[in-house]
């Protein structure tokens, strides 16, 4: 019988081509089933609790996967980082329940999005930023972000490319907490809920720049997310700003 | 007349082949000349404090270079960051007195070299420490750090492939502060001092580390050093360790 693992990863994304598989290119998941494979000698497919876009970043991606190899959990840590890339890093690996799977069994994820603010970002920052030395009205930004929180239909924020069906994409999720922390020179928007279409995140913050901007009121989040329609929200942020901070199960 | 530019650089060294230019390849000398060369309409020599090798970074490099363009030093730094890669940031252009030369006019350098501890290295933190997740003897390491500094000859310290003659070589330089600052996870080691040779940092930290493997005993800094023959000290650490942190003047 396999048993089940579940690893927690941190990634910096800035040299793939996301998660997914696409033949010939380095990805997350192409990376650890390369890994895998030759831990096992046999195809381990696995499962991430999402995928992220090419240049988002994880500090705490939950993957989960089938093993016939009786490696010690913390062994099979070691392994797998001695054979990845250091640009991923297995930070835990546990026995799970047979079965587990890493997407379904999530109950919520936190995202955070960082945005760097002055005039100059450092070399050894630039990767993990947006980097956006322009006037924003951080006020109403903070008014703002709590309105994405609550219980709907999110079609506003999902990518034009999310290829689920109407029905699958309509289902309300929930967002338990929207809120954005200014700085001086990093500000930090924090999202935490229990399902994101895709580019979700990026299309929330995207609005939020809007309203920091001036060109969206804080009132018109809620009319924005009502209409159910992606051409009254505002651009997609850039990916690199992005990290997946953890997921809960 | 041309007048005399002083910048403070900060800089990745990751994706570059270190500071001097190499026909074809990217360094950080060949992308200042590069984005001089286009606002001046002219070839625009630059001169840094001193060379930092592939993977090296810098914190407060210093470039000195003549412009017959009269554009305002604070428009120069941003024209310059525009067109440079993100990986190398101008934090400030200054005018200099005439004919000042960022490495004949430097009377002291510091560096800084990080060590990582821990067993796993962050993926965003990778590129800029040696990981070394292996015990070290850190009293000891503490109490030879001291030892280096002084005048003196430090051909012990000189990279082989340093081409200077053998009296440039020979000529005493002073380290005024050699010190280790363990930590957890971790550790920084800060070295100032008036010149250095080839490779003499990481050469330096090398011994250090045999010092800390137990494979040199602190009482015997002072032979090696004395010796002035590469062969008795330690081995080169790697560079991505390395910054050049400020130079003063």
């Amino acid at each position: 019988m396999p048993r089940t693992l579940k690893i927690t990863l941190s990634y910096d994304g800035t040299d793939f081509h996301g998660w997914q598989v696409q033949p010939g290119l380095p990805t997350i998941q192409g990376e650890l089933e390369r890994v895998l494979a030759e831990i096992e000698s046999a195809a381990v497919p696995v499962t991430g609790s999402g995928r992220t876009d090419a240049g988002v970043h994880a500090l705490g991606q939950v993957v989960s996967f089938d093993l016939q190899n009786p490696i010690p959990a913390s062994n099979l840590r070691k392994a797998m980082n001695r054979l990845l890339p250091p640009a991923i890093r297995v930070l835990a690996a546990e026995e799970a329940v047979a079965g587990f799977h890493a997407r379904r069994a999530a109950v919520a994820k936190t995202y955070e999005y960082r945005l760097w603010r002055a005039e100059i970002c450092p070399p050894t920052v630039y990767r993990y930023v947006y980097h956006h030395p322009y006037p924003l009205d951080f006020a109403a930004m903070q008014a703002a972000a709590p309105m994405f929180e609550g219980t709907r239909d999110f079609r506003s924020l999902a990518g034009a490319d999310d290829t689920r069906e109407q029905d699958d994409l309509a289902r309300p999720r929930t967002i338990f907490t929207s809120r954005l922390e200014p700085g001086p020179e990093l500000a930090r928007f924090l999202l935490r809920g229990n399902g994101f279409l895709r580019h979700m995140v990026r299309n929330l913050v995207g609005t939020l720049l809007e309203v920091g901007k001036g060109n969206i009121r804080p009132e018109e989040i809620a009319g924005i997310l009502e209409a159910a329609d992606r051409q009254k929200a505002g651009p997609t942020a850039p990916p690199q700003g992005l990290f997946l901070l953890h997921v809960e199960y």
